[in-house]
């Protein structure tokens, strides 16, 4: 017999009746029971039951083990009593009783129960990290997590895409975020750096010939804490692909993530159409460019039912320009209590609050109510209800000023009332492409024009767009949201090194600049560049959207803490001073 | 039609004669016969034939462009002439006739021609990297390292392992090769490393209830250069099991690495049958502990022939303690030309020489030659002709002392006697595992005890071994030899947190220290620590074996040259000021 198992702790069933077995696992639960001792006996695989009688030779060793000791037993399989059978377990139908045991790993006091669903300290949870893992749901989440990654893998190898590392110890390429360093000793006072993402090498494969590029890529970056995000690393799926137009990159990559949710979605409903929708319309209807598409509220323009109305700010408002008023329609939400709950939620948000309109039944038929409708007539009323295409029982809320400055709360409104309306079908996955994203954006302060995202991006119209005016130029750059996240981003890379010189002339950079910034990747693109494209897709987003977890530390094996420290690992640390002085460094106090 | 292609460059053939067809593909080659321009134009998928004739509206263009030029054509598929026919190309049944063309992506002057096999300095090949690859055979070794891996991953998942990421911006854990550190920003002073291996995190995973994990893992070593590794980092199938033997690992590794060379070995020969050799053996039969089994020739000890003969110098030797005589059978090299160039091999790997005894048709028969049968006589050389087991023709080697003087040099006496002889068979995959590895070494200097591999295996007879001769303790450990490389190594890991701290005592190391270095994992043991084990096999060798190639710069996409510099990329590079104040980190000059 082998030395640790004949089985693992879910394969036993009413078959094995009879036979002698050797399991090896953790305890995760003791109960005496008056003289029997009942042990669920875990690993990997699942849970047996196994149990000791005063007849069992090893009765008082068994009598010693603990919580999480791990130990092997030999036994004879036994069915279980007609009454006892636990069918929601696949060795519910049997027992084993234990005639031999060994205890494989003693546990001292656990600082953590792993049995049980009792909620504990995250510092704990991070420090004892192997007990906490041992968890149910946080084994499934790992679980799920590998089993995602394989899935977008094969579906990937099976589109005709191939894998490729690329680097991870290399140049420090200012792409947005901080990089992380990594001394040089041999070329003392140099540096390294981790890649905040493989951008420059996928666009290097293009460059090198190679069709499509994916790769699960770990990615870096030395960004300050956030709850959803990892403070060192995150892991993208990263694609690129030679001679194609965006809807190629679109064509691609839909069925490998619509794969994969309805793979791993446990049944919620995963759209199979994703719209198109540009940037300035997501920003109108959303107030947002990673919209929630479950929820159906659209907002929509409704300035010229104010303008030079009885409602003073809104028309005082619109006298200035680019200034606009917005409606959020609220189906189902035609109450008064709602519809201050709703106005004190802006006001929370920091802005003066949110005008409304309610429509209920009145004495004379529909009626509409609230301040705002008596401010701007009837007929004005009427003329919103019907371009909203709301009735009785509806409201409408309404928010005035420049877009930018009210933009996000409206966004953040629309989503609070999709919720609390209950429009927003939480079993479903709603995704759509945003797509005509400005390349560039005006610093209000400075006035200086700056890429408003990638600055790799092919211009729409090319190098005749860039002699325009710049804030008008729309980029080949997309991103795709799902239920509120964006999930993945990407664009038509610009490969012709002429007009990403223009490019970056417009929003202040030299040539000499770009080349020893970008240097690798400019100067690949002077030896015959394809035109490529691509994008990267979030793996962590995606597992925490299955697994509908909010902290991304549970999708991930062994996470940092929010201050960017492995408790468990004990890192950061002092390094010695025979590293320091092998690398040429000497840390300086704060301040100096 | 699509923007860009309406087909790959490999996929026309008779079918689509008479289509019009969309193309785009690097130019491989132009060749001008007169008035009609021959272009071979090449993507990832192959080359198509594709031409102007002084008919074509573009000829005036296509007459501009050079190679590696990427251009889009739309033509017209014409099959070509019998005796024009390329057999050898997918495409050679046709050719396309170019009605109109676009330059993608035009190419200042080549310091690199992609077309030929024209050798060029690998510094030049390193910073126009994105050239090289587009070479056929670079190219092709990248594909076959990507389908390696891919192979791997999914024999992996099909064996019921798991892929996991394990961190990499983590500890330092000095495992004995130098880190790479990565210095905080939060936590000025403190360091994180990349790790060396993913050692502690999956003997973590396991403590952790999972029971098979793999992962293709970067591992990163701060290693001064040599020609055969990459100077920052490289990868490993890294895998770890719960609840088994040494065998079991064994079970599981063979058929997946078996199975890939098999796949990817372009039918050399995969030997079925993997010896299992002791540390011991090995060093004896082959004088390495990573031998070639290509090689039939084995050692064997020869001392007693030697014992008190008219051979002084061997005869003195073996008066001295751990002294002996090993012969190097060599069949066939029974010349004195041969016998006396093995000779001078080993004078030039800084022995005395090596004495040879060589058989020869005589006058009356079979006759013995060299000085060295005349010194000990016919009878004891006869005896030593018995025991090798040779005859006419045949050649005997001999070298003498203690054993680690010698042994080194005997092994690659025996490998070039096998080359030069012919007997190793260079078709074949020939694999060994190597067991039973000394867990410590005595320093000859110091006579201190340290630990001769990993630290962390388990003894083979546990505590009780430990309270013995440490030199005598083996551990259960192992190595995987591939054709005198070594591609796999591994071990059942000490488990026990008490045989654990006893065998770091012997080496010299005390509680508090091991704490304080592998804290992480020692605490975890605490905790109801499963028995595991496992290995990690080189990715890069794999694919060097596969690809026979011996220079791994020739295997992975972007590397490093020897100086640990990325010259297309600029690494490293000097920090700015703001990074270095933002670590609080100041470069010291050399020798202060």
């Amino acid at each position: 017999m082998h030395a640790y198992r004949s089985q693992t702790c879910a394969e036993l069933n009413k078959a094995h009746v009879g036979q002698q077995v050797r399991l090896s696992g953790w305890v995760h639960r003791v109960r005496d029971h008056g003289g029997v001792l009942f042990i669920d006996l875990r690993d990997h695989y699942g849970i047996t039951q196994v149990l000791a009688d005063s007849d069992s030779p090893v009765f008082a060793e068994v009598e010693k083990v603990r919580s999480e000791w791990c130990i092997r037993i030999d036994g004879t399989v036994k069915a279980r009593d007609e009454s006892l059978v636990n069918p929601k377990l696949p060795t519910g139908e049997i027992e084993v009783y234990i005639r031999d045991m060994e205890v494989l790993g003693a546990a001292e006091e656990l600082p953590l129960p792993v049995f049980g669903d009792q909620e504990y300290p995250e510092e704990t949870r991070l420090k004892y990290r192997y007990l906490d893992l041992r968890r149910d749901s946080l084994h499934a989440n790992i679980m799920l997590r590998s089993n995602v990654v394989r899935s977008i893998r094969n579906r990937m190898w099976d589109s005709g895409f191939t894998e490729f590392q690329t680097p991870i110890i290399t140049a420090s390429s200012p792409e947005g975020a901080r990089d992380f360093l990594v001394p040089s000793r041999l070329h003392p006072g140099k540096f390294y750096a981790l890649p905040q993402a493989p951008q420059q090498f996928k666009q290097l494969i293009m460059v090198s010939g190679f069709d499509r590029y994916f790769q699960i890529a770990p990615c870096f970056r030395d960004e300050d804490p956030r709850a959803d995000r990892s403070p060192t690393d995150f892991y993208q799926l990263d694609l690129e692909m030679s001679f194609v137009t965006q809807q190629d990159v679109f064509d691609a990559i839909q069925p490998v993530i619509a794969g994969v949710f309805e793979e791993f979605g446990k049944g919620r409903k995963v759209d199979a159409e994703w719209p198109q929708i540009s940037y300035r319309d997501a920003a109108l209807w959303y107030g947002t460019d990673k919209p929630d598409l479950r929820n159906p509220i659209r907002m929509q323009i409704v300035s010229d039912h104010f303008r030079g109305s009885g409602f003073a700010i809104f028309a005082k408002l619109l006298e200035q320009d680019g200034t606009e008023i917005r409606a959020i329609p609220a189906p189902g939400g035609g109450s008064r209590k709602f519809c201050d709950r709703m106005n004190k939620f802006a006001q929370e948000q920091g802005l003066p609050g949110m005008g409304y309109i309610f429509w209920r039944d009145g004495a004379d038929g529909m009626e509409a109510a609230g301040p705002l409708a008596k401010n701007i007539g009837p007929e004005r009323t009427e003329a919103i209800r019907s371009q909203l295409g709301l009735g009785v029982g509806d409201a409408a809320f309404f928010l005035g000023g420049k877009p930018k400055a009210f933009e996000a709360v409206a966004g953040r409104a629309r989503t609070v009332i999709g919720d609390e309306l209950g429009l927003t079908d939480k079993d479903r996955f709603a995704f759509t492409w945003i797509v005509d994203f400005p390349i560039y954006e005006k610093d209000e302060e400075t006035g200086r024009i700056d890429f408003e995202h990638n600055p790799f991006s092919m211009p729409q119209g090319g190098m005749e767009a860039l002699e325009g005016d710049p804030l008008e130029v729309l980029g080949f750059q997309y991103d795709l949201a799902c239920n509120g996240y964006e999930l993945v981003s990407g664009a038509i890379r610009n490969h012709r090194p002429e007009i990403m010189f223009k490019a970056f002339e417009i929003a202040g950079y030299g040539r000499e600049e770009v080349e020893k910034r970008f240097g690798g990747m400019v100067n690949a693109f002077k030896y015959g560049a394809p035109p490529h494209g691509g994008c990267a897709a979030g793996i962590d987003r995606m597992v925490m959207l299955l697994a509908d977890e909010a902290n991304i530390r549970e999708v991930i094996m062994f996470p940092m803490n929010q201050r960017a420290e492995d408790l468990m690992m004990g890192a950061p640390s002092e390094p010695t001073n025979e590293q320091l002085r092998e690398l040429s460094l000497r840390v300086i106090e704060a301040g100096k």
